[in-house]
């Protein structure tokens, strides 16, 4: 297998309300994952914690020397594979962040992603949130180099601005991962549909990871862990309960649509202008 | 009926070789969109010609005075209508466009959008088209006022160019009407799937115009003129022949959408930017 080809897997996990309980899970899925031949492995968003702002505090961890992200260093090792460890509440200087790490083989840390966009909704009679209660915002674009390809980073609201991912195809990216939690009203109007136009829009591979569904969680998630490639097809996806999404990588895909749909070169950067802007 | 209220008419329009059947076909449906209380009509990309390179410059006209622009000042002045006369091969000063007009109930001139996004593209077995051997590119935005809303226009190919319906979008546009041929390739990939991720993203009325399928043309295209929702939910949409889509379009849904996943206001501009450059 050469490198232009990889195993990803995504977890969709089953989260609870005992935090080493749900570590113990994820920790036996990434060998069940990597026994399965995957290369690269990723864990849903709050994937130690049930999704809530009431607790986030109660389960936040310093990264990268608390508990749980020790215990993905460790899996990323022993495994030897890349490990993109969703995300979990994450305490630093008194704030509160939703933050994803991605780990090498060797147990290092690559990247640590602090959501840029916080989820603050409220939809009627349907479903309100408020991240901005307790959770403070990172202002970084994440992305990182593995043997296959650069792996860009968001977190499930991060998802509906597409400027974040354009900035990332710009930066090299071929694959994008969003650990996400969508809900029963936002799940089957957009997450997929938010999956397909990133990945098409920069012919690019994207996986949205969910936590499995709890019928009678405070926040109830979509499920529905998919990966797409860079046409905008599903490559593979999964319903709501627990379990592991498989998906074969084939990076010549993205040349191939690349090359013949070559919105890259054609964008008309002289009328128009999407940057970064540095800090 | 409140100027928050509207009903929309897209024209999916069987077009021939015949340039004055054409043309003739359009106005008889135009005035069946007003009978059945159109307010704004639309007709599809290059509605007066076959597409294809090769007909173009035949087919070509001066806008506005060439006589298919004529007729549509007419036609929206004698039904009192505001019309988006999909688009026609515009020759000017030796170049060839591909040129979408807009009129007021007064049959005045709105605006003239050329097609910014040439339509290049090679799929190998499937699909190789290249406007560029015989049309110029517009560079203009293009956008005019109604008593409704802010009416922003693409052509086509343009709509796969998320940063273009952003820039509408932030210019205070609420409905963006793209006459398109998607094909029988990138139709059934990516036709509603980029209608409804530009309504989702930008939380704005979305209207893809197409032609009628016309089997054996050079050039088949994909139909399914589509209305979508600033949900991204599909309003009405058309099948593959002739027929007028109505939609009754509800300013307020926009209003509804935008107060529940407050995305304008929460794009983290301090990070990103996307801006339109001035010439």
């Amino acid at each position: 297998m050469s490198s232009r080809n990889f195993r990803l897997g995504l977890i969709q996990l089953l989260v609870g309300h005992n935090k080493s309980e749900n570590v113990k899970r994820a920790l036996n899925l990434i060998k069940t994952a990597k026994t399965n031949g995957c290369q690269v492995v990723a864990l849903p968003e709050c994937f130690n914690s049930p999704y809530g702002t009431k607790y986030f505090s109660e389960y936040a961890e310093n990264v990268p020397n608390g508990s749980t992200c020790q215990n993905l260093s460790k899996a990323a090792k022993e495994n030897n594979i890349y490990l993109i460890g969703g995300s979990i509440p994450e305490i630093d200087g008194g704030k509160l962040y939703n933050t994803c790490t991605a780990w090498g083989p060797s147990g290092e840390l690559l990247a640590q992603h602090r959501k840029v966009h916080l989820f603050d909704i409220d939809i009627p009679g349907k479903i309100t949130f408020k991240e901005s209660e307790t959770l403070s915002a990172g202002s970084n674009f994440t992305f990182f180099d593995t043997p296959f390809c650069t792996v860009g980073l968001g977190i499930c609201y991060d998802l509906r601005f597409e400027t974040m991912a354009r900035i990332y195809q710009k930066k090299g990216c071929q694959l994008l991962i969003y650990p996400g939690a969508f809900n029963m009203t936002t799940g089957p109007l957009h997450w997929e549909l938010l999956l397909r136009a990133r990945a098409t829009d920069n012919q690019l591979f994207m996986a949205g990871v969910s936590p499995a569904r709890v019928e009678n969680a405070d926040y109830v998630a979509w499920g529905h862990s998919t990966v797409v490639d860079p046409w905008g097809k599903v490559l593979a996806k999964a319903e709501f309960d627990e379990e592991i999404v498989y998906a074969d990588i084939d990076l010549t895909a993205l040349e191939e649509v690349r090359k013949s749909i070559p919105i890259s070169v054609q964008s008309r950067d002289d009328i128009y202008e999407v940057k970064m802007l540095t800090k």
